[in-house]
Order: structure tokens, then C-alpha cells, then sequence
């Protein structure tokens, strides 16, 4: 299957749900992990990093080069989410300082190297802010040519976002990055929290990882543990949504979800609107489609496929 | 029941859905109608007007006074929705001309006059643009106190927007008045596409009605006709949405809906997100809230509501 | 020359200028002061109220009725000067509680009534926030066409704001209502900050009056001394700009300033931009000019004006 | 003097006015031109490194390289200026097909590259939208603390704009490339229109370099020709604004203008004010200054230091 297996660059914050989505990816058969670009966003671009790096060894995958990226939004100032994902960024995981060192590559360099060397072979998959993505197209555009497919973790559609009262997180962090990526022409799957709120990790799928004793298993569940009681006491949530593992999911399972075609942009004009995600259900704008967007899901499908992964690694690694 | 009826002054752009609003309100004894104000929206003040009165007539109610008010928005230019409500606003009905000339009285003064006498009295059930209660309050602070409640249709919180895709009709006509009203401190209720959209007329139900031969159940059809159209090519829904009668109902049935209080503002910033009105779901701007939103509706047993009231109006107007 | 004296409703703030305004007005033959009305800015619309009674009576003018109009701006909060104007609005000036009530109207009501009496005949000056004009303008259209001219002193074209870095005072207080007026197809004529802040009343200058021992002339030098020590500190200008007097002069000495026919708006879009006034000097948005905005002005002809007929009221009252 | 040469690197989209800076430059030996970066403004990217090539061939510095950069704005759609600058930037001029290629190096990789080599050394004039800039320190934030100085060219502080009714035409291309370079930290001077408006390059002017027979000459003539009927038509201006001249001259000779510290931003919010740059006169914001603007100008004396450069590259060229 390695030759067939697809070839993805995961550009990522890490972040409780980015370290789901790395091991994900590590896990499954299908894909070709080539490298990881950081950028801030869950945590500084350098914390990032640093736990990029300690996912990989976690996980026996040392080898994937791990490039550090922006450090900050085009515009916005800084804004990295403790609460939400601790002061590591991975919640109550702790992990042993990395052996390795990052890639001697910027994450923009790496982004256009790689991608400009294998024209129409690599997918990316960005479940951070956009902001690297949006540099190295405007740096290099024949990218937009040369990139397979980007599937895009970000946005809140209908659903009400998490970090103002309409955006969602990865998009408020840097508004002006998804609206350089949304308007750019490059094949674009959106997976909104429209359908990632419906895919909630339960204590009950925790305890189930737990019974394999593993290095994995415990991580996931001291990752996760703090992910909860941030669901609990802010959205009133049981159990953790796991928005990035479900965008890396699509890379190999896409009828995981239905999708639609649609034009859909981000209001960066407003101090009230800033970072919403507005997609044109009805035609009212009469623009083209400029992305899939997923607004449908098989949430339970999707979390079993998830577990059986992460067990299948855990006996692996045990 | 007339000494414990509720007092009620209907505020509304007649429009086929206003019109069934206001036919609910004459066949509810819960409702006592002291006057229509009539506000610019689905069709002119003037057309409105006109289109109040027949209805009222249809429904032999010409005693109820009709106030004609303000004929454009605040600061948007004038916008009607001959699209959705046909050139008369009525779809295909067609009402004889009235026989009674409009109040001399402007609605602005009207409401005013009709709340300052009647302190904590009386309820607005506004269901076109907020434009005439946003001058009125400004007009005449006291009136703050002196309403008794008002129910509002308007917004789209998680629902999309059925004019832009973010905005719903009538905060789209006139944002700044409903900014205005939303921030007032009275005591409102907001009643959002996202119950109205569960509560469709269908075909069925008209011709439920049909089956009774009358003016009135004759009316509803040709003016529903109309709008089923409007709904089937531009939203793909069968049947059409009523969104104002819920609005009225709520007034002597408010179990028909769950409310939740919830701070909800207006955009009046941006171009793109011009009239979206959102909900502080998550408590992040840490204000209080500012009204009660309708966010469940049993929306069938409405319906049933609705189709046995029209047809007791029916039968007594036959 | 009282016959063929000029009608004029002064809509004002009073706030120093406005009240050496007033005192302008009835030193004027060429005008025949119809009413004041009064909104919030300087001060609030009570203070207001009462400073207007105040300087009425000072100058001998107690029969001139007073009519309080809106307490607040239309979306924006209340935002009133004490830091420019003092805790009552009229500096280190003190004058005895006005012996009169305000006119039982409001100030909307009164300007509906009394410039549809004589359509054609009476110039609104507008030298506070446009709030009560906006509102009376929608409450009544027919005023539209009804009002000879209105005055209005607002703005700031090329030269900086006085409230934020972009914003003049009276507009920023309530760019909304600036905006319906300036759009509203009214015969306008604004006076900016880019010809008032040439209008520096200096010390000298008020040591002139005072050589002129009356109430009047303490009166203009303890208001505005309070008003010298503001610009002194906050604009390092030395004397004091007087604003409404200008735009009160040219009612009747209209060869003061040169104006040009141009379009302007307002801007109620942006945080960083609120209240800007754009004027389209080089034709960029094609659009028709929508009023007459003086942008030379012979500064000191005006101040000589001023101080001639400050002397002759003065010499009238001792 | 080579010795103590300023090291420069020019960001430039030439553009009549750029030729001209480009031209001082070279006629200038207290200045050392490391490089031109290119970008797109006054016309597309490859059209300004065809023109900046054929400029520096003309002047006989075809050693320098010319690096082609960004090709379009951050957000914004593209915009050139081919109204004010010709079709091919130049106005009437031609200049034979440039017989060097450009640099096989990236804008934003020269910029980094050259200045991280030399920190503290290089000082970058910007007289284009400054996407290149803004590109080059979020790719590389090093260079914050590397770059010498940056001198920019652009923004209408209390002067109209040239573009919209508020915005001057290198901010406006990229609102959002100049929001992250006046907010970066870098030493910043600002020259904008209030001050380059003053500085016109006559007709007479024109015929004085003309006495002077050479290529030089006659590139200016033909280039600024095109340049005056545009100010004539669009902006009654008899002569030509050489805006980027001025920027050029102030590397060393700042004693030309009058600076004065401000902070100052760029509105990003509002369809208005887009491109808009506000200075904080009044120290409203409470914020530090975040540049040096230039305010006033000797700019007859300017001009004449200008001519007198061209003479002498005239005479060196003939």
C-alpha cells in the first residue's frame, strides 16, 4: 500500500486535537506523513514545535522533519488558547523533551520546496490558522498549480463559533490568512465546526483506549482529560470535540461526510463580525463555488474509525 | 374572556405572512388588536397600509385603526421584497379597495399616544423592520417603562439569513433600528428564523383550509400560493415558512416555544455581515442579556393552531 | 429691516460657542429667532435646556421659547464634553436658574410644526449633533422640501479631528443621524473645522469686550476663559476657536466664506474611522454634490463681526 | 565619499514618479543602490522590473539587480494606476527592450538575504504598496532588528487622497501590507501627500532639464509629460507631484522636510476608509508614535536639488 499512499503535509498548531490529528495521520496506512509545518495559533509557533516534535517521537515517527513557521498573524496581535489547550498546549500530557531539532527550513520555504518538486501530488492539510499557507502562496504562486488538494480545519457555518460569538478559532487567530486562502483558487475542502461539534470524544471512548496500556493511550487520555473539563465548563459539553483528526480523516475516508459546494468568505471589515465564516446558502451573492464544504458527518463512524486507529498504534508501540 | 384580554398594537409591513399574523390576531380571543402600525419592508408604507386595511376588512374588523409610519429605513436605502410577496405584497390574493381611509395619525404618535395612556399596558408584536418603535423610544424615552413587552420576528442567529447570507429580512431593511430596539433595555422576545423555518404551511394544510368555503381561507390560499413559489425556486423548501404568526401566537402561547436569555446584537459595521444578528451563546462578551430568543418551537402543533383558528374565522365570516 | 428679517430655529447644544452663538443671533437684525431647540453634546439636553433658558435671559431675550429634544444619540452611546465646556457646559460662567420653563414640545414636534406653518421660510442652523433634525426629517418628510436652508457646523475635511484623530465633535456624537441628514437631499451648508479652527477668539480680543463693563461681556469672558485653558492644553492653541458663531453669521453674511458644492458623507462603519467626514474633492465616487461646504473663510473679518456686535449687545444691556 | 555611501535597497513599482527616484539614486553619491525590489502598483509587477531594468541601463547602473516581487496585494484585488502612469508605466516615454535579465532571486528572499548579511548597514526606501516589506519581516522577523531604516513614501494624513476621497494610492493597493509595516516596530519615516503635494515639477522646469540635450533629459520630459496632463485633467494641478523623489532625497537630506513623531495606522475596516492613514495629533489614542512624518517641506528647494542631480547625470551621461 506504501506506494499508492497519499502524500500529506500536516501544517499545524499543536494543540490537544492537532496531537489527535498527527497520530492519526501516523496511524494510518494511507497516507505519507512528508513533513509538519508549525504555526501559532493553539500555542506559540515555538511550544508548537517542540510538541510537534514530541508527538513524532511518541508515536516512533522521529524521522518526519518538523519546520517551524510564523510566529504571529499578518495582522491581528497574537492570541494562543491556554484555557483550552494548557499551558503546554497539550492539556495534562507531558511529554519528554524532544531529541530531535526542528528542520534548519522555514515552514513557508518547506511548504514551496516540497510542494514545487512533486507539482500535483501533495495534499495539505492545515488544521492551524492559515497564515503559513497564506504567506507561501503570495510568496510563491505557482502553488496554486502545483498543490493536490488543501483540506482545511476552520470556520463555523450555522453553528455559533468557539472563540467569539460567530468565528471560530483558527480563523479569528488570523482572519486574513483564511480570506488569502478561501479566495485563492486552490481546491479547498472546509471542515467547519458545523460537523466537527458533532464528533465528541466521550469519557466512555477513553476508558476504552485505556484498557490498552500504552505510552499513546495514556497521553491521548491525559491530553484529553484537560480538552473536557474545558468543554464542561465553558460550552457545556460532555466529552472533547475532535475538530483536527476529522479534517486528516478526510484524506482517506471522504464519505465520512457529505459535502457541498460554496462560495464562502470571512468578514475581516468588522470589529463584531471579524473572523466569521459565511457561506452563500442560497446564492444571494451569485459568485462561484470556492470550496467543498463538509455539513453533514457520520460522527460515531468517524470516532470508531478514530479509536480502532489509535488501539491499532498503541499495540503497535506498547 | 374580553375583560382579560391582552392588549396588543401589531407593528408590521403587510406581507403575505403579516397578514396571516394579523388574520390570527382578530381570531384569537386571548388578543385584544388596539391599532396596526404600518412600517416599510416587504412592500411600501403606503401599499401596506392599504393591504392592512383590506385585510382587516376581509376579516370584518374595519373598526381597528391603521397608522401609517415611516416610509424608509433610518440610513439604508429603501428595500421591499416584491420577490418573495408579489407587487401588492399580498402574492395572488386580491382584496377589494378598502372602504376606510388610514388613521390621521402617524404610527410613530399613534404608539406613543396609545402606551403613555396606558402604562404597562400594552404589548408590541413587531413583525416587520423595527424602523417606527426605534423613532418612538427615541421620540419618547418614557415609553421604555411604559410597554408592557414586545415580540419581535427578525434575525437569523444560527439559521443563515434568508436576504444576505447572513441577514434576515427585517433587521436587513433597517439594522440601526433594530440596534436601537435590541439595546433599548425593554423587555423583548425575539423570535428568529431558526423557529420560524421549522414551521411550514404546506400544500396539505392549504388545502385543509380550502375545504372551507370562505373569503378568508380563499385569501390565504391565493396568497400563500404565491409564496410557496417564492420558497420552492429560491430555497428549495416545500410549503412556505410563516414566520410572523408564530411571533403573534407567542403572545398567548408562549409554551409553543423554549426561550433562552441570551445578549444578541446587530452588525451595522460591515458590508458582508450588514444586519446579521448575533447571540452571545457562550458568554463571551460577558454582557447580560438582553432578551428572550425562541430557539425550539413545537412547530407542528402551531401549525395545528394556526389551520383551527383560521378555520373558526372562517366559519364565523362565511 | 424686521420685516425682512431671516426666520431661524437654532438647534444647538449650549456648550460655550453655542451660547456666544445665541448671543450673535439676537445681536443680528438681519434675524428673526424663531425658537431654540436643544439636543445633547456639549452637555446634556437638560443642562442644556437650562443654559439656553439662561443665556436667552441674560441677553433680554426670555420671550424666545426653549424646547428640549433627544437625550441621546441614535445608536451610539451619550457622549457629552466637560473636559472642553465644563460640568455645566458653559466654562467658569455661572448664571442665575433661568426664571422660565422650556417650551412644553419637543424639539422634533416644534420643528415640525412650526416650519410646515411656513414652508419655505425658516432656516434650521444646526450647530449641535443632527440628532434632533435626523428624527424629525423621518418623522416627517414632507419637512424636506419645507426647510428654506439649513447651517449646520460639523465636520472635518482635511483638517484632523477634535474628538478622535479623524472625527469633529458634533458629527462623532451621532454619525448616524450626521449621515441621514447629510443624505437627505436638505439645501445644505456645512461649516467644517477646516474653516472654524482659523477662528481664534484671542485674549486680546476679550480684553476688548471687557473694556465694555456689562453682563454680557463677563459673561462671554468667564466662558471662555474655561474654553482657552482646554485648547490651550489639549491643541496647544492659544485663544479659543468659536465654531458656531461662524456658522450663525453666514445666515446672514454668507461672503464670510468661500464654499464649494461638493459630496460628502460620514463614515459609520469602522472603529478607527467613526464619524469621519469625506468630502469627494476630486470626483473619485461620481456622485452628485450634496451640499455647499466652506473651506476659506476670512477669519478675522468674521471675529471683527463678532466683537462689533457682541459691543452692541452689550451696550443695549448695561 | 564611496566609503560612506548610505546603503540602499529601493522597493519600487515604477511608475513615472519611481523612474524619477530611481534616477536621483543613481545621480546621488552619498547613496550606494544595492537594490531595486519590485512589486506591483502603478503597473504589474513584470512591467516595473522591465522599467526599473531599462531605467538603471539608461542611467548606465545596469550592474544593479532588479528582483521582481510580489505580484499582487496581501487581500485587496489587484489595482495599477495606468491612468496616471501610462501603459507601461512610463507615460510617453519608450526605452529600448532592457538587455539584462532581472535577478534570479526573489524580492522577498534579496531583501532578507541582503539586510541579514549587513544588520544595521541597509536602509530600505519604499515608494510602492510595501507587500514586498510586509511579506519579508513576517517571513523574517530578524529583520526588525536589522534594517537600518525604512522611509516610505505613501498616506494622506491631513491632505485628500489621490485614490479615494480618503486614500493616498500605495496604501490604498494594500491596506493591509502598510497596517503591518507601520505597526512592526521598525524605524519608520513617513512622507506623504500632505507634504509631496507641495513638491511640483513645472513645465518650465521641464524645459530648463531640456536645454540640456541627452537621453536622461528626454526620458524625463517624455515620462512627465503624460504625468502633467493627468494632474491637469484628473486634478487641476499645473505640473507634475513628484512624490517619490522626495523619499529618495530624505536619506540624506532630511533637512528638507520637518518630521514630526505621530502614531499612525491604516483603516482595514471600512469600505470608506479603506486605505485611509490617520495620525493621532491630538494624542487621543494614548498611543507612542510609531514613525517620524514629514510635515513640511522646503520644497522649492527640492526641486532644485533635484534638477540640479539630473543636470549633472545628464551631462556624466551624454
Amino acid at each position: 500500500m506504501a506506494g499508492a499512499a497519499k502524500r500529506i503535509i500536516l501544517d499545524t498548531d499543536p494543540g490537544i486535537d492537532d496531537a489527535l490529528a498527527i497520530l492519526l495521520a501516523l496511524a494510518s496506512p494511507e497516507l505519507n506523513v512528508e513533513a509538519l509545518t508549525v504555526v501559532m495559533g493553539n500555542c506559540s509557533t515555538a511550544q508548537g514545535v517542540s510538541n510537534a516534535l514530541g508527538v513524532l517521537e511518541l508515536a516512533g515517527a522521529g524521522n518526519i522533519p518538523v519546520a517551524p513557521g510564523l510566529d504571529r498573524p499578518l495582522l491581528q496581535p497574537l492570541l494562543t488558547a491556554p484555557e483550552t489547550h494548557g499551558h503546554t498546549g497539550l492539556g495534562y500530557a507531558q511529554l519528554p523533551p524532544p531529541r530531535r531539532h526542528p528542520a534548519n527550513q522555514h515552514a513557508v520555504d518547506l511548504l514551496i520546496e516540497r510542494i514545487m518538486a512533486a507539482p500535483g501530488e501533495i495534499t495539505v492539510v492545515a488544521i492551524g490558522p492559515l497564515t503559513n499557507l497564506a504567506l507561501a502562496i503570495r510568496r510563491e504562486p505557482a502553488l496554486l498549480q502545483a498543490i493536490c488538494e488543501v483540506v482545511i480545519m476552520g470556520g463555523a457555518l450555522r453553528h455559533e463559533g468557539n472563540t467569539t460569538p460567530l468565528a471560530e478559532f483558527n480563523v479569528y487567530v488570523d482572519p486574513h490568512a483564511a480570506h488569502i486562502v478561501y479566495h485563492s483558487g486552490l481546491p479547498l475542502t472546509l471542515v467547519p465546526l458545523d460537523v466537527t461539534y458533532q464528533c465528541i470524544l466521550t469519557q466512555a471512548d477513553v476508558e476504552r483506549l485505556l484498557a490498552l496500556d500504552s505510552p499513546i493511550t495514556r497521553f491521548i487520555a491525559d491530553a484529553t482529560r484537560f480538552y473536557m473539563e474545558f468543554h464542561d465548563e465553558y460550552q457545556d459539553i460532555q466529552g472533547c470535540v475532535i475538530n483536527d483528526p476529522l479534517a486528516l480523516a478526510l484524506t482517506f475516508a471522504p464519505d465520512l461526510v457529505e459535502t457541498r459546494p460554496l462560495h464562502v468568505t470571512v468578514d475581516t471589515h468588522s470589529p463584531l463580525s471579524l473572523g466569521k465564516t459565511m457561506a452563500d446558502f442560497y446564492g444571494a451573492w451569485s459568485k462561484p463555488p470556492n470550496m467543498q464544504v463538509a455539513l453533514k458527518v457520520q460522527a460515531r463512524r468517524f470516532i470508531e474509525l478514530f479509536l480502532e486507529r489509535m488501539e491499532t498504534l498503541a499495540r503497535r508501540l506498547k
